[in-house]
């Protein structure tokens, strides 16, 4: 793995990185394929065609089906969904802390049901990375606890500590995965994860535990979980310059286009966010100027494309008014057409990203998109 | 329009027929777009790849959603669904007689109730054909009653009589409706239905009447809705030859691929069934040795595609493994690629069909394709 820094304007960094499964242009919004597939009938031969550069799936869910033992017997999670490119996996604690059932967090791990057929299922940090390494994803993600945004000090406190000592146990557990000669991808690349809530000095001194670590990469975990985005742009001024500049930087879960914008600003490398895809399942299209919901009447004849000069697969050949008709209709390939165009939107926009900071104008561009995103001129 | 017989064998015709829309090369199979779109998010760009030569859209469905006016006045159904290639419309007597609420059949037309809201609407030949001219389709069908498969003579003889009556408003209004300057497809076709049960001296007097009409092509309707397939195939034995040959003729509705063939051999240029697109959102997957069900079990590790040596879109690239994953995950790209891959294995027969007929070596295919599809050699 290669990461190399090409431009920075203040905190905000322009970079690629290298990996076994191609190059990665940073910064980067990651697509999430939950299962193996984007929601939204979107095939991998779609993502090409949109810009995607990184997918990610869930490890929890890829766990209970269809298993990672039979990904892995398949050729791994490259092979399986067949995408060529890099594949970041999470570690597959935030579903344990948030879609799984009863659960009980001791030293070794957690005990939870799984949410298809309630069978209970241990997960520590060895289960996280053995999971993750048959499934031969680009880059694990560490298994961490993420305590809920508000919580007091008195349970993040020990919920970090452990979560460092976690991170430790997951470090050299991938370090043995990666040299047993089973193993789909032996360079499989672990990401620790900082968290705290937003108590400054707990993020900070966390921040500074797992930096000595030396990670190929740190993300910020926890954040977009209730707090105001105010606290969390607070939070990310505070830590990450903590974390290795000279590393890449990921910011889990977040967010919306200004968010992003922030993000970067805030030199965040790597995003990821079930928005773009979600919010087109529910009849919602992003454009340069907000968001336009094609269930309002007001599009029933509109046959301008989703945004005029968007050059998606959506855009370039439907209208409005065709895409309204489908969602009424309740046909899929509505759903399809919007999230195809979300996520080209999304991948668009971080192309605009770096080739702002590319260009050295980077504080223009942040200007004049977040005025754009706000004008609600649609 | 130029329909221009290229060879023929026994019965079996080998056909091109020019339109505004270009040309169809007969025989074909018209892929189901109910409402302006093939259900499992299959897109019409989709089509172009998986050699989709016409597009069928049915005209009570899209009367009732977005309306029939909405779509003239985006320019035709061609110009919303963005698809240049023919397109037939039905005439909305099936659905009217099948899905609507309770109706009354007068000489006029018919009163029924709309599935969506409920709402009592008229339709008789004439409005039958002015929705159709709203929607500009290449092909127009003729409003006819399709009567229970077994009815009684007491039954049929009236209502192939009425239909009879009404084919002649169709063709006059019809007509008149090409002459308009407001007028979508001023070429607008209008086929003329055959009704009669299984009856037949009724089917086969209603043949010759109709065919007397003069019109660009003809249907057999009211078939494969309770008969067997030998009934099915004896009416087809006995009707056929009373319809022009030197015109497209069209079985409507029908079927497997060996109802296709067994089609072909009776004379049938134009065939569409909801089978390849229902099935394969059921999760069942066509191939030369019948369909396989991909929810079984044994397809769990199966590496291989759906059909080997398929260059479908979705075989070109997913395993049976992969695609047995997304269904059981209910995700909604295991359907669509089911879809691409049925919808492109019934267009490729027919290609096969084709390629037969001109080699001069149909009953040779008719026979080892049908021994093929029956040896369950999956």
């Amino acid at each position: 793995m290669k990461y190399e820094i090409l431009k920075t304007c203040g905190r905000a960094k322009r970079a690629h990185m290298e990996t076994v499964h191609g190059t990665i242009e940073t910064p980067v919004f990651m697509n999430v394929a939950t299962v193996g597939a984007i929601k939204g009938a979107v095939s991998t031969e779609d993502l090409d065609e949109i810009g995607t550069q990184v997918a990610l799936s869930n490890t929890y869910h890829l766990h209970v089906r269809p298993g990672d033992r039979l990904i892995h017997d398949m050729g791994g999670l490259h092979a399986f969904m067949s995408w060529k490119k890099p594949v970041l996996t999470d570690s597959g604690g935030f579903q344990v802390f948030s879609l799984a059932g009863i659960r009980k967090i001791r030293e070794e791990g957690v005990i939870f049901q799984s949410h298809i057929d309630g069978h209970r299922i241990f997960m520590g940090p060895e289960e996280s990375m053995q999971i993750q390494s048959n499934l031969g994803s680009t880059i694990a993600m560490a298994f961490d606890e993420c305590p809920p945004a508000l919580a007091e000090r008195s349970y993040i406190e020990p919920s970090v500590a452990r979560t460092t000592r976690w991170l430790i146990r997951c470090k050299a557990e991938m370090e043995r995965l990666n040299t047993l000669p089973d193993t789909v991808n032996r360079e499989q690349l672990l990401f620790g994860i900082n968290q705290g809530g937003i108590i400054e000095d707990l993020r900070i001194s966390h921040a500074k535990e797992i930096s000595e670590l030396d990670l190929p990469g740190y993300a910020v975990g926890g954040l977009a979980v209730g707090e105001t985005h105010e606290e969390m742009y607070h939070i990310l001024d505070e830590t990450v310059p903590y974390l290795p500049k000279n590393k890449p930087t990921y910011l889990m879960g977040v967010g919306t286009p200004a968010n992003i914008i922030e993000g970067v600003d805030r030199g965040i490398d790597f995003f990821d966010c079930v928005y773009p895809t979600r919010n087109g399942r529910h009849g919602n299209a992003y454009t340069h100027f907000g968001k336009l919901n094609l269930m309002n009447a007001r599009y029933e004849r509109d046959s301008r494309p989703l945004e005029e000069g968007c050059r998606c697969p959506a855009c370039r050949r439907y209208s409005r008014a065709y895409i309204r008709h489908l969602l009424k209709a309740k046909e899929m390939l509505g759903m399809r057409l919007l999230v195809l165009h979300n996520l080209y939107y999304y991948n668009h926009l971080m192309e605009e990203i770096r080739d702002a900071l590319d260009a050295g104008t980077w504080r223009e561009y942040k200007a004049s998109a977040l005025e754009r995103l706000n004008s609600g001129e649609i």
